[in-house]
């Protein structure tokens, strides 16, 4: 069974999406033939300066790696480094009616938060189902707002089918489990659009700094508080095991042990919990040389599983090539 | 300076064309580096069945070499064969406004008539955009129908440019000299939408058909007629010299010369006109080997200039790729 996950390069990670997703993605290398790949073509639709586009498409790649995928395991790829993908939107554009376009979620939430609407936007579906199809890929695992795009891919692939007989595989979305939801430090889900993020690779003192400043109520230090509404204890039991967390609630509960304590206990547990991921990264950062080895297996990888395909495609439509 | 021609793998060719586009195209590579591309891409926009498309494509090639389209001056090749193209699309997609595509005439007009509105139609603009950047096209020869969507890829090159900097070459319309319109065997412009027309390369026995279907008045064969609102004359007139033309209209004139005589006459001139045409077609159809070497060999010097300017255009974005 062949897993797809696209990942988004957009900027630094933060304990919201370790487990929100990354940890997920990394357990599913076990279960699936898993192509992991950076959506650095898709990232173009929010016009990242470019400089930033190739930043933030490293990092994420270290991160990944630095979690645990395995390159030995699982596919990891650049999306752009498979331009048969664009091949692919090309030809499926053609039988892909604009009203389904028109019908999508997030296009039509993002012209309604007045963002200038691109066509790469209003095309972008096209481009996630050429993904989705050109790997056969049987499982795309997503979170419930993605399951849409899903849909769509299958859509337009029952629809080329019809035409020209039976050349996708029908692809499924599968759900994630939706994680506890990780708070930010002011209390709303962490996410980057509200700023409210604590960036497990930050240098420490950043890190401090995030984590020092989640909001707290304002319980003087000596009075008993309430574990279960506090944001630092929900963050502090992700990380913690049993025993941490009941002697954590045991503190709370007693008084005399301030928002502080807690804060810089939980500052403690993080730096323990991604130590060796971070140490790993730190070391892949000191060898660009095989990260981009990785890539470039990756991508030829990637390449012979979607070339097959879009040959395939072209005979099906009629165009006779003569380059593959 | 370099010069880009699409041309559309629409079936079999007629006098319309050939008067009104092929000859122009011809001599046009005596005095630009030509490149000449099928297409294909395109052509899936109107859902053509595949083994039409096939047909088309290497009867429109054929119909080209035949009239003198030479390789070892102009590239040929099929737009397919370039999948560069399909990437710079995609690309060139997140700095063009939605907008943009919603004014564009062909669009507008395909939907008025009622043409199913499906994704291809829409964004054929930013393909031909593509098309045209990706070679660095100094002109651009196109009727003025066309002519709007040169002007597309011009503003779509200068909104690039604006964002990345100085990467494309801001490309020229040439508007091709209104050739006497050719005249179809119904007095309309002949075209195959209206199911008129006359074509050169059709076996013997249905270009006679053709021909003698034109319609002509009721003149009775002995009185005098008059060959200027004559469909037949009119036709004459483009493969006659001036001394075979004065002779028919001296015919016209002097009465007891009836349309089935003149009907005859244009029958041989035609295939007199198309004869060294006609049998070089025969020719390469024997030779389908060297046709397809053509075209993999033009494929092959297109891709030099579009990866070229790929990469040039990754880096610009910030896309880091591993396979170029």
């Amino acid at each position: 069974m062949r897993s797809l996950s696209g990942i988004q390069p957009s900027g630094t990670l933060h304990i919201g999406n370790y487990f929100g997703a990354i940890k997920q993605f990394i357990d599913f290398q076990s279960k699936y033939d898993g192509f992991y790949f950076i959506a650095d073509y898709h990232a173009l639709t929010s016009h990242p300066s470019p400089a930033q586009l190739t930043k933030n498409t490293y990092d994420v790649v270290l991160d990944y790696l630095a979690f645990g995928l395995d390159p030995e395991k699982s596919t990891l790829f650049l999306q752009s480094d498979v331009p048969e993908v664009t091949e692919l939107t090309w030809i499926l554009s053609n039988v892909t009616p604009i009203a389904l376009l028109e019908r999508a979620h997030s296009y039509k939430d993002k012209v309604a938060k007045g963002i200038a609407a691109n066509h790469g936007l209003f095309t972008y579906p096209i481009l996630m189902a050429s993904d989705i199809l050109i790997y056969n890929s049987d499982i795309v695992p997503v979170g419930k707002d993605q399951k849409q795009h899903v849909e769509m891919a299958r859509d337009i692939a029952i629809k080329f089918n019809s035409i020209y007989g039976d050349i996708f595989k029908l692809p499924k979305e599968l759900i994630k489990d939706t994680m506890a939801v990780v708070p930010g430090i002011d209390g709303q889900k962490m996410s980057k659009s509200y700023n409210n993020t604590i960036e497990m690779f930050a240098p420490k003192k950043s890190l401090k700094k995030q984590i020092m400043k989640i909001v707290t109520d304002s319980t003087p230090l000596e009075e008993p508080k309430n574990p279960d509404i506090c944001n630092v204890f929900a963050l502090y039991k992700l990380f913690a095991t049993e025993t941490q967390l009941e002697e954590m609630r045991r503190k709370y509960l007693g008084g005399n042990y301030g928002y502080g304590h807690a804060k810089k206990e939980l500052l403690e547990i993080i730096l323990e919990y991604f130590k060796p991921y971070r140490e790993r990264r730190e070391e892949l950062v000191n060898n660009m040389d095989y990260v981009k080895k990785v890539l470039k297996d990756g991508a030829e990888k990637a390449r012979s599983v979607a070339t097959e395909k879009i040959i395939e495609v072209k005979k099906a439509v009629g165009l006779v090539g003569n380059i593959y």
